[in-house]
């Protein structure tokens, strides 16, 4: 048997520790599945002294950083401490000093990921990064084996387990935003901070990072369009039900030729699309391949066993690498050059809720105005608004161009008889395009 | 770089020309992947002055299948040729002759599927047969990456796409099973004789398959418990849309301890399960692990271009274990001893649909059938029989064991109120036990 791969950790938290677990408990698999032994050599922490619910010798500790970075006797870093700015730099250092680097960092990857994988790829290292993504699922693993012989085209993923909870509650009990906010952050399931999840940032994070390996091009955090969930009111929730649909936070990726679109928002799915029954704080990915056709993975996009367990995948990937010679050859560094679509090659249906005086030829104004650009309406509601002279509208229209439709929106917002656009999502049917 | 590893097919169908395809035109990525190139080196057809759908030197052509399983050049033996007793053989004497195999036969893995194994180890060569069941989903592969640091303890897939199709079809459509089997047929998605997807047999493969992987026992063909589909009437669909549930053909396999119990029958799954929504001839699979909870796997069941994808998958995996030497490690032969669950063992709910005389207590007697032996119901209908005397009961019970039902199916049967029941079917809730 060949001489031990050495491993050092950045960081030993619930991740880390989990990690440190796996290899102490799985060595004699992991060997199997390898051809030689892992051991780990240092773990970097912030206090040393601090009680653990693992157990590792004092003399594998350490609070510098160097002593894994720098190590000569390291062939893989693992890091699982978070950060962006700084631990940027700790990766590039370690990947210029030769070592594989395997990260479970989202923040970190949808930022620089682009940086770190040509770096990686420049000094034969392997970057691999699945845990960043929905934790235990093995997506990456599953879009990188796809890419070896598919084109992908469009990838849809519910990747914030946060806000899926809070629609799935919201829709069951038909309950106020706020309300099942609080009860999420009761729970554990939301921060006491929710910003980033409730508002689409960290799905946003995860899509960049699906984008850019899926279609091979460097889509920037910058270049996906988001919309969170603060705004979706239980009134939108029970009209979708009504219609068939149920409303998700919704990750799409589009390729049309060269042309891209990355978006996240909330989305009417119709009830029968393999998403929609995605629930509670679960996670899935939706990838079309022109070969394979559909394909979804489900799963925990959480927890610390999971993501433990993702991040043991990607060093087993590294050591067998590393024992063929082929490190830094499966990364996949963006290829080809990013082109986003313009919204007049954006094309979906959309669900609309507006309040109209309820005078007779209301409705008529709001047809023609959409007719006169071609759209029409796959299905319409109308309600009176109890205790006003209003009157509730609710349509799905046909697909239309997003130019179409902000401008359809922006006049429909100038037309006298309108009093209030209430909602306005977009709307995902069954099946492909 | 290194030597070229050599293949030798068995069979150039459909797949097989995919394989052959895939492999000339993804030359520079697999060599990448792996380290070394890959060349087809000798092809076992039945006529070799077929014309086919693939470019290939008729040098290469042989009908003489020693060409492949004893010829010195040839590393892996792709074997895409179908049937079971000669196959056997075949892959036999390759895997003695120090040949990896890779298989996309699934009649063969159900029944052999453990000696092949067994022999595989003992000659240190792999055997991947990733295509067998659901082949474009990575599903074997998900288990045994998954089987590495977690203990799976259920499995509950759709696996075969010709019922799924034609569940979906009578559910949607409130036809009947022989029109809408008349159409599959029609389009292709079932075979002229459709016994062995309608009558279960196709599924049952799969899941002992599965079984035997995820569970680690040798489980047998027999060892299922099979039900078709073939007595699920429009009535039964109707009736459980009306409950809140979607009937499909579900294989179940399920470990408690070491007790193992593995099935394929129709099942109403609550339309909130991730499996519920699957639908026309897709296939998914789904799993729950100690570790990592609940995942699911879905995509194609079958096509040309899936399989040969997955062939070409577990082709790139022999190489890499080639290359690593640590071929016939990987393969997970059955470690633990089989213990089938007892009827006394098995729990579940159950959909039940009996046609009773129309007499003032008929309904009792039947509720202190069932409360006699402490099952209780969930949900209930019930309904006169137009133009008859009779009433229709539709219970869904709360959880009972398969000894208990039987016996209540038995004294119901032998109930004079009781004209006739219709239908009987095992009930899925959402999540897990």
């Amino acid at each position: 048997m060949t001489k031990s791969i050495s491993v050092g950790l950045l960081g030993l938290g619930t991740v880390g520790s989990g990690v440190v677990k796996i290899i102490e408990n799985h060595q004699d698999k992991l060997s199997h599945q390898v051809g030689c032994p892992v051991t780990v050599k240092k773990v970097v922490v912030k206090n040393i002294d601090k009680v653990r619910d693992v157990e590792i010798s004092s003399e594998k500790l350490s609070t510098n950083v160097e002593d894994v970075i720098h190590n000569p006797d390291v062939d893989v870093v693992i890091e699982v401490m978070g950060g962006v700015e700084e631990t940027r730099d700790y990766i590039l250092t370690a990947l210029r000093n030769k070592k594989h680097v395997v990260t479970a960092n989202k923040d970190l990857m949808a930022v620089y990921g682009s940086e770190l994988l040509t770096v990686a790829s420049e000094n034969g290292c392997d970057l691999f990064y699945e845990a960043s993504v929905a934790g235990g699922i093995p997506i990456l693993r599953g879009l990188a084996d796809g890419l070896a012989s598919d084109r992908i085209t469009k990838m849809m993923g519910i990747v914030n387990g946060t806000t899926n909870f809070i629609l799935t509650k919201m829709t069951k009990e038909g309950s106020a935003y706020e309300e099942v906010l609080k009860e999420a952050q009761e729970l554990g399931y939301a921060e006491a901070d929710p910003t980033s999840d409730v508002g689409g940032l960290d799905a946003a994070r995860k899509m960049a990072i699906l984008a850019t390996l899926g279609f091979s091009m460097k889509i920037d955090l910058d270049d996906v369009q988001v919309q969170g969930i603060t705004e979706v009111t239980e009134e939108d929730l029970q009209y979708s039900k009504q219609l068939g649909y149920t409303v998700k936070l919704i990750g799409y990726a589009h390729r049309d030729g060269d042309n891209v679109e990355v978006s996240v928002q909330p989305t009417l799915l119709a009830d029968t699309h393999p998403l929609a029954s995605v629930s509670d704080e679960y996670n899935a990915v939706y990838v079309y391949g022109e070969a394979v056709g559909e394909t979804m993975f489900y799963g925990p996009g959480a927890g610390s066993l999971p993501t433990a367990t993702a991040v043991v995948s990607d060093l087993v990937g590294v050591m067998k690498n590393l024992r063929l010679g082929v490190n830094g050859k499966s990364a996949v560094t963006p290829q080809f050059p990013k082109q986003l679509k313009t919204e007049d090659q954006k094309f979906s249906k959309h669900f609309l809720r507006i309040h109209v005086k309820d005078q007779v030829g209301a409705f008529a104004k709001l047809t023609t105005l959409f007719s006169e650009r071609g759209v029409s309406f796959e299905k319409i509601i109308q309600l009176p608004v109890t205790g006003s002279e209003l009157a509730e509208i609710v349509v799905v229209t046909h697909k239309t161009s997003q130019k179409d439709y902000e401008e359809i929106l922006q006049q429909l917002r100038d037309l006298p008889i309108v009093e209030n656009v209430k909602s306005s999502y977009r709307v995902e049917g069954v099946g492909i395009v």
